[in-house]
């Protein structure tokens, strides 16, 4: 008795909660609660959780439950959830599903498969609604009441011609307010649509230029096939985000929650990086030995090697980032790099001879207090870390802003130019820079 | 003739855009080109283009026109957008055109400009459709097409009672699908609200969590006070996406478009926390002298600090980059820490490992090909490079990844964790870590 208390009640609170309630309290189970509560719930209540769980875990879920709960829960899923999660499974639970199916259902499945994930086809829902334009307004209401059980997410009624061709949208407001006895097409607006090749990126940027709440998918031929909902494209901007920002942290992508990528396939898309940067940090290493004769000789030297190459660092981590984000808000276009490259000239100039003020106040400071001994020679060599952050700063600054609209010129992703990566260029340089400034202000002194 | 035809076009061009298109324009054109362009166009064009402007830029066009220009533009905007463009204009400019307002638009401004602007009440529109739930579906629509031209975007009408408090709310679809004859309460659903006070990171959670087009906003009586669109709020994402990556970056948030930002600005904004990375990492110059000594004994060593230290940064950007975002979309959680550190501490050891590889390859390697002379003990301090990148990466994932939940739990903003300030931290330690790592491996041979 007791043990039946406590197996259900989870089911049960699960059961009453909102969808995403429910996902977020799936994420509390240990993975044997979540199968045993997954065959427990309504297939209508678990397909609504597995739409708001991430394609990813939902499909882990799947991977451990029962095949009838499958089939009884994929079949429940609007069409666009349920690719989403199929794209996500293993082969062969993938393609025993495809056999569960009715032939009308894994005809759509394929349908909808076809299109790249993040193209207009791969993210639409193929439940829409096309009326022909000839109809009456209070026909098509009379039709819309009829269908009212099939289709849940009805703000648009598009019209079509004698072909299937899109010829115009009806919001649902337009509908209220129009003369009962007109034809929808009287009552129709121009329509934007997309083509199902569109990048998902794009539809983002359509929808919010006209401020749909969602927008038709169309095929060459402009015949309607589907439709994209404002929200769905909400996560495609919190998507598109997060790829850049882990980007920018000098990572490939996850594609994942956190918690859901197994520990190899972190260590691939971590490891990936971390190499190549390593590759081009070991230069570092090279251009040290190449003054390894000036270290010798004046050690001194050697203190300020990581405060003036991480300087050059910094500088370059904001500017890239600042850059990487005005471009992919289209804030900036790539014309505009001489116009970024004037500003970051002047702004880079004046915080490297601000930040190269803190550091020579710093050697000065320190020698007269007595804490430490740089020599006879402190104040040049006070003005020596001077100007080499100011080089380094500029140099820093400049490459970092320039560098993500290089990256779109030649066609990759401004979000390459990482934080890390900007750091790993600047360093080798900065080194360049620190010892040849002090080539030139030492020879004679320390030099 | 010809001077007539060039000043016009760029205003009749800008006049048969789409409002985003035209906004986009006014980018393109020199500021006294965009104040006689401005100057040209209807009201009711100039206001549709406002809107889609940064407030940021379009305060700055309305700072440059003509009174009568602004005062005509601005009372044709949605009253939410108007209270967003008054925000960034000039005090004067504010009092003016509060001045030539009616006292009922004044009254909408001054009780809009109460809410903080990135709260509920400073992001809704007015415009909401309130109707008591006493009145039959057919009275509704009817009241609708009174209502016609007042009310631009209506998704759904909300019910109130006698007290006008929100009791439910009636889809345009559901009051079509619904019995002419049935009252409004009956057709109604149960609303969800947001509180004028509310956070619009937390209406965007909730738009997002209930699928719904646009939320309504209540006081604490429970009184309609305005509405929300999704379309709004999908702006909110992206500009906490846009804060969240300039945080981390290492740059405080710009709050504009890259090209509006002033020098003096640009300045504060970058230089504030370059110079707080400054601070922090002239203790790398004192964790060197401290080393000193060693250095000179053993030049070689020195050659490799910027490898050791910049992995180390790398790593810990890449943690915390990772980690910050996963906050952000409530991936992780607080208590998620400890299974974090878990998987960070088996990830980074591994990763550690690999990069040391690496670096003892590249040591060994160059001086058996004769590249370079590290002396008779190079494998010794081959190894030394390998065991120091293992406890630096490790030590900057641990770090990077850590922060982030120490900064939510100390109730600061995680992406304060930025890559540069990690880096910084991973700097000074990372250089303790090597020379530590050192004098135990080297004691009697180089050291």
């Amino acid at each position: 008795m007791n043990e039946l208390r406590d197996s259900t009640s989870p089911t049960r609170a699960i059961q009453d909660l909102s969808p995403s309630d429910g996902a977020d309290a799936f994420t509390e189970l240990t993975s044997e609660e979540a199968v045993e509560v997954a065959e427990r719930l309504e297939p209508a209540t678990l397909a609504r959780i597995l739409a708001e769980m991430h394609p990813h875990s939902a499909a882990a879920l799947l991977a451990r439950v029962q095949p009838p709960t499958v089939s009884r829960a994929l079949a429940a899923m609007r069409p666009d959830d349920r690719v989403d999660v199929l794209e996500h499974v293993p082969p062969a639970l993938h393609d025993r599903v495809m056999r569960d199916m009715t032939p009308s259902e894994a005809e759509e499945v394929r349908r909808l498969e076809q299109y790249p994930p993040e193209s207009a086809g791969g993210i639409m829902t193929t439940e829409v609604t096309a009326l022909h334009e000839q109809l009456s307004v209070d026909e098509a209401i009379a039709e819309l009441r009829r269908r009212r059980r099939q289709e849940d997410q009805v703000y648009y009624v598009y019209t079509v011609d004698g072909d299937g061709r899109l010829t115009g949208v009806v919001s649902m407001r337009d509908l209220i307010l129009s003369d009962p006895r007109a034809k929808l097409a009287t009552a129709a607006r121009e329509a934007v649509a997309v083509h199902a090749e569109t990048d998902q990126e794009e539809v983002a940027r359509q929808l919010r230029k006209h401020g749909y709440l969602g927008l038709p998918v169309v095929d060459a031929e402009r015949r309607v096939l589907g439709f994209i909902a404002a929200d769905d494209v909400a996560d495609v901007a919190e998507e598109e985000a997060t790829e850049d920002i882990q980007k920018l942290g000098g990572t490939a992508a996850l594609d994942a929650p956190y918690l859901s990528v197994g520990f190899l396939e972190m260590l691939r898309k971590r490891g990936g990086w971390l190499s190549v940067l390593f590759v081009g940090e070991m230069l570092t290493a090279t251009a040290m030995g190449y003054f390894e004769h000036e270290i010798a000789r004046a050690v001194v030297l050697a203190l300020f090697v990581p405060l003036i190459i991480s300087s050059g660092g910094n500088s370059g981590s904001q500017a890239a980032t600042i850059i990487v984000r005005s471009l992919a808000m289209a804030e900036l276009r790539l014309r505009d790099w001489w116009r970024v490259l004037g500003r970051e000239l002047r702004t880079s100039f004046a915080l490297g001879a601000w930040l190269g003020l803190f550091g020579f106040t710093r050697v000065v400071l320190w020698q007269r207090l007595g804490w430490v001994d740089y020599g006879p020679h402190y104040v040049l060599l006070g003005v020596t870390v001077w100007v080499s952050l100011i080089g380094v700063v500029s140099f820093g600054s400049i490459t970092g802003s320039m560098l993500p609209f290089l990256l779109r010129r030649l066609g990759f992703d401004p979000a390459t130019s990482s934080a890390p990566f900007v750091a790993t260029l600047v360093d080798v340089t900065g080194l360049v820079i620190y010892f040849g400034t002090a080539l030139i202000l030492l020879r004679g002194t320390l030099l």
